[in-house]
């Protein structure tokens, strides 16, 4: 039988990374399907790698080849994450009326191309119950009240079932305590071009600016609104005669575009965060 | 012998005007050729249209022609203008360093794929002096103090000799009473995906972002920086991997797409302004 | 009370054309929302209109319009369509097993984003019932033998419940007959980007190929196999790194625009087919 | 003083490359600066590899890294390629009348955005001479009448003196024979989408098949009329409003984008050819 794992690694740009790495690799027997190493060209470089390899199963001890990378990184300085690429991330969703990237998502899980698993959807609109449930996902109904967005609620579900969370379009804005507390990564998908057309109503922003291409922002969600690091955009070109209820149409598209793609790009562990940027490898 | 000529037509919608204006076109013994008419959805629609229309010479006298659509224009209080398709548009071109696009520029309209004339090229960059007169076009150096824009040398050469001015990299901001002065269109080519990275260095900007779109976008200049009607924008991907030196390649290259897609609906009169957004037909 | 109409026409290009049509209808009280006209350069030029106008129901009775416009076209020998805005086309649906299509049709339809009825969606894959059935449209498993493709079955559901059909990812080849049969527009999305990629297989065919770019077309089905007018493509970059399995996500998404673009182009009479091509306005 | 150098490998998939690379490398003082490993997903997987790495002038000796390089391919059964970043390629261009990718290409490869060396531009069109001349580049008219090619008179020029050759819209087709004797990497620019339209007028083909995306490709050119391996395409959106001139106008522009993509990557070293397909990294 044999194994896939992910090695994702990042430090300030040092010699004999790739060396030292590779050589444990080899060692546990592993061949490495693909690599990719990326340093910024800033003075103070930084590296960021990511590595996939495989091996037979009795060759990788996932705690043990964990403890010997844990000693390269201590070395290096380095931050690291290891994957099992067999172990599928469990990915939490939240999302107000708007249903359109949910759809999306329940239909991509279900057929397998999205490789997730998805203990719960939370949704302030009770209306989306029928179809979540129809998928067999469990669904809470949480409103929210202006002083009370209940986001305690929403940690109980999200804290210890949840690799990561999705906000698929949800309205509401979490607060810095919660995604302090969460302490893990929220990606949201911002239906404007960031850094344009920030906050609400962007498609009414894009119209009353003329421009001639709108797009989506899949980003992750930081204590400040609609700044986080940018992971996919995608954009589609409009004209005269679109209106806000074409563009709305055209956006429910990039949305679902930009909102798969760093999906995609997220499970596979090719996405790193480094300050207010990501890699995408 | 047949001429062609292309009227633009704008006011209040109402109704009659396509009827009253496609009569009058078919006593002249025209042939319409394109006809564009959109009216906005708003509550005070908007109607815009373009005609493209020819016929045999002698049926077509410009003066008289005029005077007849300024009958029909006045009784629908509407503005208009008459083109006749076979006299090229005179194109005065400012440019500043970077000369991407002026080269684009000379080229085509050498090889008659951008039939404008071109009077004269003014740049605060002595450099381009060699290139414009291999092309025989008038080269004029203006260097721009801080204080001393020479913009009453620039308005010499332009309010005469030009029917609008192209600011291909142009990195001086002409004042609003320039604007004022010349009175006529003023296109300008702005290295960012308007209305993000407005003003200096917008590459630079895109970088600190971390978008993984740029563009570049066309736009009529108007008293307020980089905020007049857009009339194109041409966006790519990029990634992790992109510096600013690969940036300004890949803006080279949307740069002259966006500027080239608005200076040919431009001059084919398909452009029309209405406040601060453009129709393009 | 309000009404608006469409009219399509087609002719030889000839003088008058739309001086007579507009007279038509400023004479009926109408308004013209939109025109779009459009002339071949050929020799033998050909005209394209499409008329969107409104005027007061009392005001337009369809079948006397009808008769109006009739005694016009008979005089220009034009072909032309009458469509009132406020019925909605009704899509016969057929598909086999990849139901991406399907799934994003039903959800746009239910959203209202897709107007059209649909009275019934057929397929040789019963596992559709079920998706089908939860928006409460009829379904029918006909399945197909290799000798017998029951297509009289189809023609029973489709001849007079339906104004045209989609075949989305349906994935066996209606004959001659019964696209003679049937006599109205079929509309297919083909998971390649014609020319290219005909038949089966087309991301394999792509893979193959070791193209850059992918994409899906939509276009009218004829008796020649993929061959039929086009109406929509839509493209997306791939890379040395894509697989099978990752072209046919991406592939998904493709499809998915492509064939909305076509419809609702198709809906809103947009579409205008003449020879083995379409005019899109 | 810093050097970079620039290793392309490739074999089948086995274990212990990368480390046994990333050994030597480490052994040399060298800093890897990006490393780029991609292995097929195929049943006897191939693996590629381009190593970007830097180190004191003083400790790379080419000479010696070569040899260490092939005792460490010959163990693994690989191709390599080991190339010092500094040194820039020769390109030998050769054009036809078409001249917006050789006017683009001098434009660029002066301003220092495309660091390659120009020995000389080949045309069988004498009217490129002033143009090639003013940027000081040696320009060699040899006409092609039907029977003789003159191809010995190109090799004379290109064998000693390129390290490639790129067909900057070359309209002859060179011999299988020619393509053997120069024994090096030869690009081609070819205005239509490959696999559609190969051959002659491949604007007009996309006009006939009324398709609503065109596109140019830049691909290795093999004994095989258009069908090498592809580098880079570009594609853009048209509608039945463009004729043949204005396809053209689209694809000149289409033509320098893909070619410039394929240039970059080719000169950068990104470019591995395999079989009828290309990695670009």
């Amino acid at each position: 039988m044999m194994k896939t794992f992910i090695l994702i690694f990042q430090c300030k740009d040092q010699k004999g990374i790739v060396a030292k790495v590779s050589e444990l690799i080899f060692k546990c027997n592993g061949n490495i399907v693909a690599l990719d190493q990326y340093s910024t060209h800033l003075k103070a470089g930084r590296l960021f790698m990511r590595i996939e390899f495989m091996a037979e199963e009795k060759d990788l001890i996932k705690d043990k080849l964990d403890r010997q990378i844990k000693s390269i990184a201590r070395y290096f300085k380095a931050g690291f994450k290891l994957y099992d690429k067999g172990r599928m991330l469990r990915m939490g969703v939240l999302v107000s009326k708007p249903d359109h990237c949910l759809a999306d998502i329940l239909y991509l899980q279900k057929r397998g191309e999205l490789p997730v698993e998805i203990p719960f959807v939370i949704s302030n609109f009770l209306g989306h119950r029928e179809m979540v449930e129809q998928y067999k996902i469990p669904f809470y109904f949480i409103p929210a009240a202006k002083k009370n967005r209940k986001e305690d609620e929403i940690l109980r579900h999200a804290l210890q079932s949840t690799d990561f969370l999705v906000l698929a379009r949800y309205m509401l804005v979490l607060s810095p305590k919660f995604i302090k507390t969460y302490g893990k990564d929220i990606i949201n998908i911002h239906h404007g071009l960031l850094p344009s057309f920030k906050g609400a109503n962007p498609y009414q922003q894009a119209l009353d600016a003329g421009v001639k291409e709108i797009g989506a922002t899949a980003h992750f969600v930081t204590a400040k609104l609609d700044v986080g690091p940018i992971i996919a955009q995608a954009v589609e070109q409009v004209s005269h005669k679109d209106d806000l209820k074409s563009l709305l149409l055209k956006g429910m598209s990039l949305e679902k575009r930009a909102l798969n793609d760093a999906l995609h790009a997220y499970i596979e562990h090719r996405v790193i965060r480094f300050k207010d940027k990501t890699v995408i490898f």
